[in-house]
């Protein structure tokens, strides 16, 4: 079985600069989805017709294992499978898929495809409550498939019928080759319509039967962004759905997205309005506060993230306690049992078992070791202007409050920092290092309100 | 064509001690959106007539092309009509809408008050799936409407009419005049109801024509918090929408509140959750974030406002770097290029191109050049306890960590101002300006826990 | 009136650690929801069954007015009941409820208690739009229940039949004692089902009588996290809509979330996604902005509360104005008209009146007096890495940008603290308290950065 997969359209109810098949749905390229489930139907072939802004379409998802034709000028779907044609092998199934109509499971098109068998004409008709403005499936009183009749000509008896064509076909390639070289173009448009094959089969005598989905979502194509946005929809609750399922306790499953891979260990909370992003792994018992933001992180089991907290790029171990307000930025690595708290940014660094820095601070490329205690208003000087410096802080160091970290600097094994100090030099262990002056009092009066 | 808007009930369902029509229904009263569609009608006159603390009514939307009746007291609709009538030209067609029923669209108003031409009396009715409990239009065999009964007073086969009264009406001024003088109040209520001139006109001879909105939500009404927090969600699903018809991409239509005007460029991006208020503009390419709020503001081409943003009276440049957990407030105008970053706060200030704040900062009553690094921690204190004082931050300055900046003050072009530094006088250009005290380190013994 | 609510089951389907009657709703376990409404109901005695994990049960919700029995093995339904019976009085009415079912109304249960009467048997049915799967209610040609069939028992004229059993239902002590003593176990589970108690009861001439709710949703049971899920969603607009009704502005009722007891004054105004959890009470005219958490607060009237605030058992006087991004932990006590800004945290300190901490600080263990300015970046230096210690800052008092106050310390009435300042020492009242050193610039050639 080999693939066509049509992407050659501007989508231009779009009104977008960006070509429709690589608008993204869970943050992924629609044609990036299609592309999925052709891979995992194990085609041997993928075959993809690009058109509008072809560059841009075939660099976003360039891959060995795809074949590009291009479609100029774009005449219609029947021509579009017909360029790809050359492409496909002589004894094979060809199975026609759209770049914009991304998520079609990967079971229903096997047993499309199952359906066409070596000989027959397989469509993936989908019964809808309101057809309107669909082609639908004539039917003979045998129920064999007689043709497609579209909307506008079809009749009131005809506009009854509630199965509609998706337009999704699975056909052997030479009768295909035959079909599509008859198709014509003697219509409004002046284009080769691809459903024109299967009054074509009919007459060929040629069988042909039909697939259905599980779900008509799985049909939906985007021709607009309120398209797109539905399908988004669509995405996020089927995602939140299999969290549930494997037993995510979610307190509202319409207010979770998912642009990536969530994979949750048991007894996994998630409050309202979180974003997980790229790869995230919740160990177990993790629990994660409404109106978080996860990107590319794996939290270890019993660590709870509060409210409001932007995790990216991060590894924490178990039991820490983050947030709320706790931002990690890439290259953050926090071992069992960190508390990092309100308005704490950490970036680039390393945090080691049970220490904490829960106020107002900037930890940025540190090394800090296990139990220290890095006070509020601390701030890591990593940046020169021109360069960045690392600042080590040993075990069981105490960072006072507003202290400043001017790296490069070290500060010593169970070493104290005074609060307000500006530590430019390394602190040796054990002691008390602090930059202070001797605090006076004056007798002094305080401005008053200009009047102006 | 005048207007008539009755405005004077209390709203007692809405439990408040702010009269009904000026409850905000996307952050307007419920009054101003009615007073907007008649305008749009190009009314010759608006007329509303008040009652229920009508000076709070009549002094929140005051306007000169307005008259303002009150009705002392609400002897109901009809009597509420006829307080108006004084006010309003003889050779007219009387329009009359109700300050509580905000969604009705122009053009629905608009052929309503062409099928009243100039001698019949047109009502506007809606068909209802389940009408219980409004008064049904009654038509004779020919589809001529004959009267309204009330819910409660239908015949079990009048109960299945699924067209419904919505009270909103369109008539010839004269004859408003006259049937309204005839309207009796013989009713449980001890009220004129304005529906009752339907019966007057059939009697009359006069032709009762209806007019039908495109959406039902048109004549949806507001008597309690539901109802007006459905509204709420009508209203913003259609500027979901028309958005998305434009071309952003919305991550949730569901998920997104615009109280205000919301101007997009091409392929802009808002992700859940946000919050625009007033006016704001986004450039194209502008992305905002998961749980960003902006209010009047003006967002520059290809500018990124990560999550948690709080945006208010600002404008900025192209291709900025905000956020996340960064807060613009009022009189901010940031040059192209500007980073501002996690918990940073900028007020009040002029920020030039290319300059970066990307960590717990406060930048107040400043102006800031271009190419400046503003480190972690720098407070501009711009308060002495009494009157507000400016900082001048020359280009390319590097201000480092922590930094005290105690206003009026200035730092020349090119100057560093040391880590942990107080500014209290100018600091020279290029030149490296610190106030430090020497670092040094006792030994120390660090307190130990007290056992209680 | 008894109750014996069965909560043995193990919920496999959850794929949790923990038994599914203590799965939290609305933050609270399911089984305590329907312990609330068999108190509601002045049971006599509770009765609950439990069985898988029943030490967790038992401790999580001891109550002296609770009797447990365990069900070891747990052999159906019936077999529960029969459990329960030696703890029940004979001469009484046993309204059976299950763990799993939390929403019930009281007065759907009191109407079953009433209907069942002193003689007969009461069932709770319900009409479902689609009844597939569940047991249907077969009547005779009078109305009079027959018995229950089960959907894969039934025939294709009685799974037409759109009234479904519920489970929950009340008969008299004694004859349950004697219907569950015949009860068999001859199915395919081996089970002892209570539903078979309706076939005997007509066998004995007991009258079946039925109740329905007035929702659907009050029969619910839940097996799963979807299920879970869906009711949470259930609970939460069930309290929206009480809010409503109460008179609160919502911006969305779809996106609130109540985990306890939220009370509120008049024209109470709460923005999206907001969660309350505990007991919150915000007084008239409070507006809680956009995506703020507030947990167990008591909040004075006119109080704005800006988005993203996390306010935890904390009291808030009148006219505060707080956030955005204020954070206010255990503890915490605002008198009137304080202001608390952004990035600004506050924990167990008293607050007094029109006292402002505006931007960026952290203010732990102090007691702030009336009309104090803290600057931005103040930090209370509360903890010394063992104990934590009072900072006492009097009336009047105007704290400097960046100044650290290492406790225990006290600065006096009217007292101003220099920018930067390192309090270690009382500072006196009405003076001008600093710690400063002079600032200094020299030629300094800033790095350059370094090419790898």
């Amino acid at each position: 079985m080999e693939v066509v997969i049509l992407a050659a359209g501007k989508g231009t109810r779009m009104r977008s600069r960006r070509p429709k098949v690589l608008q993204p749905l869970a943050a992924r390229p629609l044609l990036a989805h299609v592309l999925d489930t052709a891979r995992a139907l194990d085609a041997a072939r993928i075959c993809c017709v690009i058109g509008h802004d072809a560059d841009a379409v075939r660099e976003s998802l360039a891959s060995p294992d795809l074949r590009w034709v291009e479609q100029h000028p774009q005449l219609g779907t029947g021509h579009a499978v017909q360029q790809a044609l050359p492409e496909l092998s002589d004894n094979t199934i060809v199975l026609v898929l759209y770049g914009d109509v991304p998520l079609t499971r990967r079971e229903t098109l096997a047993a499309l495809v199952d359906a066409a068998g070596a000989e027959r004409l397989a469509m993936l008709t989908v019964t809808l409550d309101d057809p309107a403005g669909y082609g639908r499936i004539v039917r003979d009183a045998a129920g064999r498939v007689q043709r497609i009749v579209e909307h506008r000509d079809a009749t009131a008896v005809e506009r009854e019928i509630h199965e509609i064509n998706t337009g999704i076909l699975a056909a052997p390639a030479a009768r295909l080759r035959q079909w599509l070289a008859r198709v014509g173009n003697d219509n409004t448009q002046g284009e080769y319509y691809l459903t024109d094959i299967v009054a074509l089969a009919v007459a060929d005598g040629v069988e042909v039967v039909t697939a259905q989905p599980t779900d008509a979502w799985e049909t939906l194509g985007v021709n607009d962004r309120r398209q797109l946005a539905a399908l988004e929809r669509i995405v996020q609750r089927n995602a939140a759905d299999v969290l549930l399922d494997g037993g995510v306790t979610l307190a509202d499953p319409a207010r979770i997205d998912v642009r990536g891979t969530l994979e949750c260990g048991q007894d996994v909370e998630i409050d309202i309005d979180c974003v997980f992003e790229g790869r995230v792994v919740l160990g177990d018992d993790v629990k994660v506060g409404a109106h978080c933001v996860l990107r590319d992180a794996v939290i270890g089991a019993g660590t709870r993230i509060a409210p409001f907290s932007h995790v990216e790029s991060t590894t924490m171990g178990a039991n820490c306690i983050i947030g709320p307000y706790a931002r990690t930025r890439p290259g953050t690595v926090l071992a069992d049992g960190v508390h990092l708290g309100n308005f704490v940014e950490v970036k680039n660094s390393q945090v080691g078992a049970g220490s904490k820095a829960n106020h107002l601070a900037y930890v940025g490329d540190a090394d800090v070791g296990a139990g220290v205690n890095i006070g509020a208003g601390v701030i890591t000087c990593n940046y020169d202007g021109a360069n960045k410096h690392r600042t080590i802080i040993e075990d069981e160091a105490f960072v006072g409050s507003d202290v400043q970290l001017v790296a490069p600097v070290r500060i010593g094994r169970g070493a104290t920092i005074g609060a307000g100090t500006t530590l430019t030099r390394d602190a040796p262990e054990e002691q008390l290092t602090i930059s202070r002056v001797k605090q006076t009092s004056v007798r002094w009066k305080r401005p008053k309100k200009k009047t102006p």
